[in-house]
């Protein structure tokens, strides 16, 4: 049974300005729960079909029907199970190693792909611009898989944090250099810009390295890469 | 106005079934039809809320008005143009430099995603089962970008087609060799697997050389990089 107040407040949990206001979020699906948990993400309920995750205390859990879970689900067709978890404090940035910064992502699905990215490849911090996606809202939480408690989220303002840094400063642009033959460092700071309009105008003049990922096919065509795919052939070059 | 017939034509072909009945598909948005057009793919009717498109006759488009347009569009928001197209002839299989065959793939986006990449990559040639999605789901062609204007696309029985072919055929696998320093040729098949089962047992014993995508974060996660992703690192490192 999923009560009035409950329904309430996980459905309006989909919106960052409830998540804000009551510092949770919802995951669901077994896998990316049991990730969660796993991760010292505090819970705040547990809602399930079935009589699983034997390590989460009855009163933290409600055995429910699958009509009940779809008046909170955030899905077409509900997973069989579904997490209330407390937004965890932001950490400090950890200021070494490769960091991704992201400058304006806003597809739930991209940040998603992005963040297991990271996760894969080791990447242990991720930076977004304040106008990026929230990690927390549940499109996201549902594409990450679990690597949203593996890799350090931090919302900033790119420009401030950027003009004060050393590090080498990677963005990629049609005119930078190949990517394949450029020296990568295991230091340094790489820029995704947003989907519609790339990298921004303002952030273009701190970049210190440009990079372009070499088109094999007609070379006429002025298509570009989606950004998830893009990071991917980028954090697998600077990894390999 | 669009007809009453139109909107039942139009909306049907949302459907597989009926794409193959009326030979025919849609595509949404300025660019992907334009380069639909520009790759003479043949038009069946345009639809428009703007006058543009000088180089389709009168006959072949239609200016309406956007509330038309919502009564045909596979979109949420709809965007301000929408070509019904024939479906071509399927041409002859291009056998040889590198071929990337999906295993029932069956994700549009990853679809779309994936028939961008080949794009970028210079494959002119995608192999699919029979049970991955078609090219022509408007979602696909939507994520394509017009990219299917531009790379090979054939359906087969995967198992009959690699069972008569010579040529070194790929596929990634946990414990196979390392991409990054395996000697990667410009000739032979790749071959990626369903979103949810990786590579059928049927098709894993005729691979003839296993390769891996080392990950470099926690390493006691069993956790897999999404099928489009992978696409991407793999085409990189075969083509840099």
């Amino acid at each position: 049974m999923v009560s009035k107040n409950q329904i309430k407040l996980i459905t309006s949990l989909q919106q960052k300005k409830y998540r804000v206001a009551h510092q949770m979020f919802f995951a669901e699906g077994v896998k990316g729960i049991q990730e969660l948990l796993n991760s010292n993400f505090e819970l705040v309920h547990l809602f399930t079909t079935k009589n699983d995750f034997p390590d989460v205390a009855v009163a933290s859990k409600t055995i429910t029907q699958e009509a009940d879970l779809k008046k909170i689900t955030a899905l077409a067709t509900p997973n069989s199970c579904l997490a209330v978890f407390k937004i965890p404090e932001e950490k400090p940035i950890i200021d070494s190693g490769l960091i991704l910064a992201l400058d304006s992502i806003r597809d739930p699905g991209n940040m998603g792909t992005i963040l297991r990215l990271c996760d894969w490849f080791g990447i242990k911090q991720l930076l977004c611009s304040n106008e990026t996606v929230d990690i927390y809202n549940s499109k996201v939480v549902q594409a990450t898989m679990g690597s949203i408690a593996r890799v350090n989220v931090n919302y900033v303002s790119l420009n401030t944090y950027l003009s004060q840094t050393n590090k080498t400063i990677f963005g990629t642009f049609m005119d930078g250099e190949n990517i394949y033959k450029y020296s990568l460092p295991q230091e340094g700071i790489i820029i995704m810009g947003n989907e519609a309009n790339g990298i921004s105008e303002d952030l273009e003049k701190i970049i210190t390295q440009r990079l372009s990922i070499p088109r094999f096919g007609a070379l006429q065509i002025t298509e570009s890469l989606n950004v998830a795919t893009a990071t991917a052939i980028i954090l697998s070059e600077f990894r390999r």
